[in-house]
């Protein structure tokens, strides 16, 4: 098996998605610039896994600070901090797991030097742990969702590669097949990254779950056909009213399931949840640059001087999801209801500190 | 400026399509053999321009033909439109131009050698011109439909690249540029051959009209923001009752379009008009291999192992379609009625002869 992030003695050690399915490699890194440029290039993505990307991130850099005057550690700790913020903007759970570690920092800042370091390891491995406890929980949850025998249409990467392990969509999909159901899941190939293509069947392959890989330009048809049973995604930032943005392309995946009358499935830990973001609209929406769409494997596709462009994500509107599957249970809607019921009922607060860029 | 296919005393010229936007070569093809060979593997496609390429095919072929006894004739000709027609087989007007090829073979069977040969020669000169002036025309009607000022959504490349000239969709958005309305193309990337990304922006930016280039997974997106006015595709094959195959991908615009209450309309020639063919559901949709969409640019994608699937097309049902623009006039719905009306009309018949695959 792989693992999509891991902490070692080394350094942070993340499976490079960028060379996949061609390449196995992984990269070490041991500073906060180092993963920051990983969450920017892509080396690893996904809500969750970007999330406890950012936190080791931190928490790798910490253990070198040895020297750094007590005063002096804020202003180190911000700087961390703001870089891994500033890589991407749409996902929550980069925020969220930057706030988790300022916490713990707080918390210790006044600590000897050793007991400060092993807070923030300590806290960067519990966010790794739990994502991992989380999506299995899900997988508990969503998987009593699927039909015994079901056709599963997914979009972009939400496995074990988006997350600490397991996955959110993913990860429902595997404990129903834990559960002895028989699914068969569609990916769309999701350009311009092509995660279906690469990430998605790359994994359920390897676990032996069946998976058709489809350019994103065949859903409708597979639709039409009624060859998809239900959908699945994953999702980078849900709205306090269920609006989430995911991956572009997932809206009108969403468009088209409702048109079929096929239900629509969103599979994100809590994290995921921004109650302080009241509608997708509010929710910033990142724009990559124009030449991950004209270039192919090295090949210019798009003629020069053409206008391109590329918005990494889209925000489906709660009135197109049928249930929203996380650790806690399956919100459904009206949204505004639920989702504040789930978060609030565990944490015992009436809302997370999740901090939109 | 460019030929998309030409007639030359050296043979039948065509731009080879697989090697835009990078480079711009031109093969010369002298058999029958030859060009069947060009469609199927797409150095040459879109409906209209496969028909020409097909009539030119067999016209190139014949005048070698010389030393055939006049009593295998018959033979030699059914052995080259046989090899023609199994190219490809969604797109009817392939089978359109070669019946015409065949009908003008059965008048001249029985000249003389030049005579017969030049007589060929000039249908399939003829069927070239044609398509040309019927683009022109469809242009001026199309054109109507546009406002003055517009954003108009595409799929795949229904232009000169896809015609003996002009284009149906873009000969559309042509006529209304030259005819002073601010036209701005949005152009779908259109996995696996990326037609969109490499031929409707290539031949669009040569003519300087606005292209902005989308992964197919945006055009929801796009309707969402309100940055779609209307769509314009052309089509492979019109069924009697409107229903309309074209390329993989336009059924799921043309339900984003209903969606957001925006106007679907499809351009096409008559000779796209299958009035034998009752529905889209007896439209035969060419599966292609899995390699199209498992590589690109010579990069794998897919893992191995990994299924695949390669609908090459999809049918978007009539009630989606606001209008079907042709040479003789716009066609509204009821489709049933005013398609074989325009057909009739001029023609003078209850249909006309395409042949099914």
């Amino acid at each position: 098996m792989f693992q999509t992030i891991e902490w070692t003695d080394e350094g942070v050690v993340m499976l490079d998605q960028r060379r996949l399915p061609e390449q196995e490699t992984y990269l070490t890194l041991t500073s906060a610039d180092g993963v920051a440029a990983a969450i920017r290039d892509m080396v690893i993505r996904g809500a969750p896994a970007i999330g406890v990307a950012a936190a080791m991130g931190i928490a790798v850099a910490f253990q070198r600070y040895e020297d750094v005057p007590v005063a002096e550690r804020p202003a180190r700790f911000d700087r961390d901090a703001s870089l891994l913020a500033a890589t991407r903007p749409t996902a929550v759970n980069l925020f969220w797991a930057i706030d988790r570690m300022r916490r713990c920092f707080q918390s210790h800042r006044l600590d000897p030097f050793p007991g400060l370091a092993a807070a923030l390891k300590q806290e960067a491995l519990a966010i790794h742990e739990e994502d991992i406890d989380a999506n299995r929980a899900m997988g508990a949850h969503g998987s009593a969702l699927l039909p015994q025998s079901c056709r599963v249409l997914t979009h972009c990467n939400a496995g074990a590669l988006a997350t600490a392990g397991y996955g959110t969509a993913l990860g429902v999909v595997r404990a129903a097949v834990e559960a002895g159901k028989k699914v068969a899941v569609y990916a769309g190939e999701t350009r311009p990254f092509l995660q279906g293509a690469r990430l998605t069947a790359w994994e359920l392959h390897k676990d032996g779950i069946p998976v058709t890989v489809l350019t994103d330009g065949m859903a409708g048809h597979l639709f039409q056909k009624k060859e998809i049973d239900l959908c699945l995604v994953g999702a980078d930032r849900i709205a306090r009213n269920g609006d989430t943005a995911n991956k572009i392309g997932t809206y009108q995946v969403a468009v088209l399931a409702r048109a079929h009358e096929v239900p629509f499935y969103v599979a994100a830990p809590t994290s995921t949840i921004d109650l302080q973001t009241a509608t997708g609209g509010d929710i910033p929406i990142e724009e990559r640059g124009p030449a991950e769409v004209a270039h192919i494997g090295g090949r210019r596709v798009v003629p020069e001087g053409v206008r391109v462009i590329h918005p990494a994500f889209d925000v489906t509107p709660n009135r197109l999801i049928a249930a929203i599957i996380t650790e806690r249970g399956v919100a459904r809607p009206p949204f505004e209801v639920s989702l504040p019921g789930l978060c609030g009922q565990a944490a015992g607060t009436t809302g997370r500190v999740a901090r939109p860029a």
